[in-house]
């Protein structure tokens, strides 16, 4: 094994099945497990057999493997009963996967407080179910549980732990910061501490939690200090503050500190999509400053950074995004200037002439929309469509001659609070005018369901557009009836698209319904869709 | 000064303004900063003047600071010109800010490829800045951009720039990793370096961002190796992936490394407030897994660690979440939700019997409404409306039987744009029947205005209440039908009072207009006004 060999085991299925509101399904679980197969992830741990039925369910048929190590999780015998003969181990032995990992305690006080077992008793524990463990499975691991702890108040007792499983046949003995309390230095420390002992670091894991945030630096100082294996999870998924997030760590350990984790060759340029798909596949909004992979990791404001950026991109970035399958993004905001704008009409696909005076009029009605509260920074989409209306021309897919929205509440005859939405609508799509009504839960609501009734039979590919989030704001609070409203939308459809748009009126409904218009639009615009007829083919005025 | 003081200085409203989305209002910034001042965080930088109207604004008119010192953020003179006669200069000594920072080049690479200057150039641009602006302010900072990329490519050229700040009269040389590229060990090591070569570390400054997943743990390396100042902003904000957390950085120096960091005895347990007020004011949910603070940290979830943590926190908490003004969230018992609610009473002034059965009932009228989506944490009135409802009385002062409002958006026949919403109210006060109707920029804004035609007369104490801020936020946005929507009003009134309400409904009208009427309760209540007629004196049903 050369010294520079680091194994990455990730425990997204087991201890980031943990996190709070995260609820694996068995195909979730197999789906997942391929994928990190694909990108060439050591050791795979896929759940605790006889825990729950998911689990059972992954471990009587996993998903077939090319490159990564299926591994069961469990812990070690009870206390008073032999290791053979235990129901706990025996439901790891029947379970379809190669390597098994036993949990067991290292921390004295642990053993007396939470246990109430004897620490002699505990370290024949782990020895015996390791080596028990060891003649069923093609590698066996021990998960040192709260082993930084242990180390801080008995270091003799923990390091005895460690190294009773490893002579019983471990391939593998993994310390655990369990409360995620030990800050990077101790965790140092103590694994050079090991090593210096003569427990080899090439036998030695390292599993954080993030509760002080610092489990990816406690991670690589324990490489650092020897460890040859490091365990986290994808996105730092895991309970409380979560684990040690593999998708920062993998390109800190190979593109900064020069260790092969065994990735395939395009393993590491897929991070950000493999941590993209994972929070799609839970249903939640991708963090845009995640390290490495968020939407706005490589993100740029200023205008004086934007010009430095173009000039040499080491100037204000750390690495190639590319290196990790993420992308340089141009942010236009009142504070940038005409680079920035230049640079994301670049990034859209717009290729101008920098000196062409469409780009100034681009430049001042951004800066002019910027100050009448228009926000073009977060909402991406909104801008590229205000940038290609002045440039070029963008479809007039339908025009809303009049809305009219009433929001009711009131108790009926048996007493019950009634609330009720209801907009009316005249609108003209093509050459053909249509008017119709309809409920919802609130005004923008009804407003949006009227506009998919009329919109619906012309524009099937609307049918997948959902809004998933609604944000208001009021800009001028101090100046209470002259304020103006500000509407943020963020869309989504079912391929996975995300996008956001903007309207700003002093009517809160107004503001929605130009965002929602601006949302339209985009998904229309974007799916390549025609205006309904040719007739209708204006510039948006809006 | 003692060896364990370690200086706080909070970036939240310079570089935190460049978080992608987020928008500062000058009266955002003036609350922030007294927030910051309350807890004790040595230095706050107010942000650029000169750069916008917002930071032009805050620092012609900055808000009284009893601790903390105001630093007002510029650059190092330009090139070729004296620094007494730099215009960026200039609008710094003017700025109402006891404290400026200019930031300066320290990476010989960078002077020539972004700012086209010779590197010995930007070495007397560091030093004449400096010495020009210590005449003019009690104290002033060098920051040291891309110090640690510089410090790699040629450490003397990066150590003199350092030193030519310190010896024009810096107090501080603040060396920020602007890129956020370096690791926690290459931090220490070239702090440790530049400390080894005579540079005080009572001197010297860590800036770090967090592109890398390392920011605090290189903030805390760097404290290690000798820095005494440490930079960051509430929650990590700051562009691409954040700045250093300071909401991390403060516990981890505090209670895991011993420092002194100067802040009021009960600032450390006010760490979880200042998170989630700072999110409530930008509109985004608090993260449920921040470390220390999220309401997750202190989450157990399987009945094992429930009975060990019980049995003695040690087993699963690495620290008392009650230090840092968190608690422990138990999913299977309500004592964490009981002493929460006890603490919250006792702070509105409200004694009462830990044992009465009343407190049993606030405690799950609170978990039942949190459940349905209010959000008692920054609702605070109308957290007290509640606990007074069910513990004593609170007077009916109005009550609504049923309310219209109507939005439209039209073209009248001169072709211009209408919008209109017009509010149809029918109230109840004393034993009087009232019906109104009146327009508003909005529906909210209409019906606040129909409430205020039919209240006004009759309790003219409503005169100076006014709606500062407004804020919605959709609470299940993958369940697009079934959403509930969540609305926040901030009101305040002539005397300077300031309170927040909450309101839920699936109808964001109706959610308005319940956070509406208790933000009239809570003024009329606060200023001791009896409800119109006697007859009426029930306790409101709402």
């Amino acid at each position: 094994m050369s010294d520079t060999r680091v194994y990455l085991f990730d425990s997204t299925l087991r201890d980031g099945a943990q996190t709070h509101g995260v609820d694996f399904s068995a195909p979730d679980k197999a789906a997942i497990a391929q994928a990190l197969d694909v990108l060439g992830i050591d050791y795979i741990e896929g759940g605790w057999p006889g825990a729950n039925p998911t689990d059972d369910a992954l471990f009587a048929d996993p998903p077939p493997l090319k490159r990564s190590r299926l591994c069961a999780f469990g812990m070690t015998r009870r206390s008073g009963r032999s290791a053979d003969n235990d129901p706990g181990l025996r439901a790891l032995v029947q379970a379809e996967a190669p390597v098994a990992v036993l949990v067991g305690k290292s921390w004295d006080f642990q053993c007396r407080v939470a246990l109430g077992v004897e620490p002699d008793e505990n370290r024949r524990m782990i020895a015996e179910s390791l080596a028990f463990m060891a003649r069923e499975k093609a590698e066996v691991m021990y998960d040192a549980e709260h082993f930084f702890d242990g180390y801080k108040a008995n270091p003799a007792y923990a390091t005895a732990c460690v190294a009773a499983a490893l002579e019983a046949g471990a391939r593998w003995a993994v310390l655990c910061d369990t409360n995620g309390g030990a800050l990077p230095h101790e965790v140092g420390e103590i694994v050079a501490a090991l090593v210096a002992q003569g427990i080899p670091g090439d036998r030695l894991g390292i599993h954080c939690h993030n509760d002080t945030d610092n489990a990816v630096a406690s991670s690589l100082a324990a490489v650092r200090a020897g460890c040859r294996q490091v365990q986290g999870t994808i996105n730092g998924l895991g309970e409380r503050c979560g684990n040690a997030n593999l998708i920062s760590v993998i390109p800190n350990l190979v593109l900064k500190m020069g260790y092969d984790v065994g990735l395939k060759p395009d393993g590491l340029a897929q991070l950000t999509e493999v941590s993209r798909t994972l929070d799609e596949r839970l249903n939640r909004a991708p963090n845009p400053h995640a390290p490495y992979v968020g939407e706005s990791a490589f993100a740029h404001k200023g205008g004086l950074h934007v010009s430095a950026v173009e000039k040499d991109p080491r100037c204000y970035e750390h690495i190639d995004p590319a290196l990790v399958g993420n992308r340089r993004q141009i942010l236009v905001s009142d504070q940038a200037g005409r680079s920035n704008v230049l640079a994301r009409l670049r990034e859209i696909g717009l290729d101008v002439d920098p000196n062409a005076p469409q780009v100034a009029r681009v430049v001042d009605e951004v800066k002019l929309r910027e100050f009448k509260g228009y926000a073009y920074d977060g909402a991406g989409a909104s801008f590229e469509l205000l940038a290609r209306r002045l440039l070029h021309r963008v479809p007039d897919y339908f025009r809303l001659t009049s809305f009219r929205v009433i929001d009711e509440r009131r108790w009926n005859a048996r007493g019950e609070l009634i609330t009720l939405s209801e907009a009316t609508i005249k609108a003209v799509i093509g050459d053909e005018h249509h008017m119709t009504v309809a409920e919802g839960n609130g005004p923008v609501n009804a407003l949006d369901a009227a506009l998919r009734k009329v919109l619906l039979p012309v524009y099937p590919q609307l049918a997948d557009l959902r809004l998933v989030d609604y944000k208001v704001r009021i800009l001028t609070p101090e100046a209470a009836t002259a304020a103006v409203t500000r509407v943020m939308i963020e869309s989504a459809d079912s391929a996975g698209n995300r996008w956001t748009t903007v309207g700003v009126s002093p009517n809160v409904i107004d503001a929605s319904y130009n965002a929602l218009h601006d949302s339209i639009t985009y998904k229309l615009f974007s799916a390549g869709v025609a205006a309904a007829t040719h007739g209708a083919d204006a510039t948006a005025a809006e």
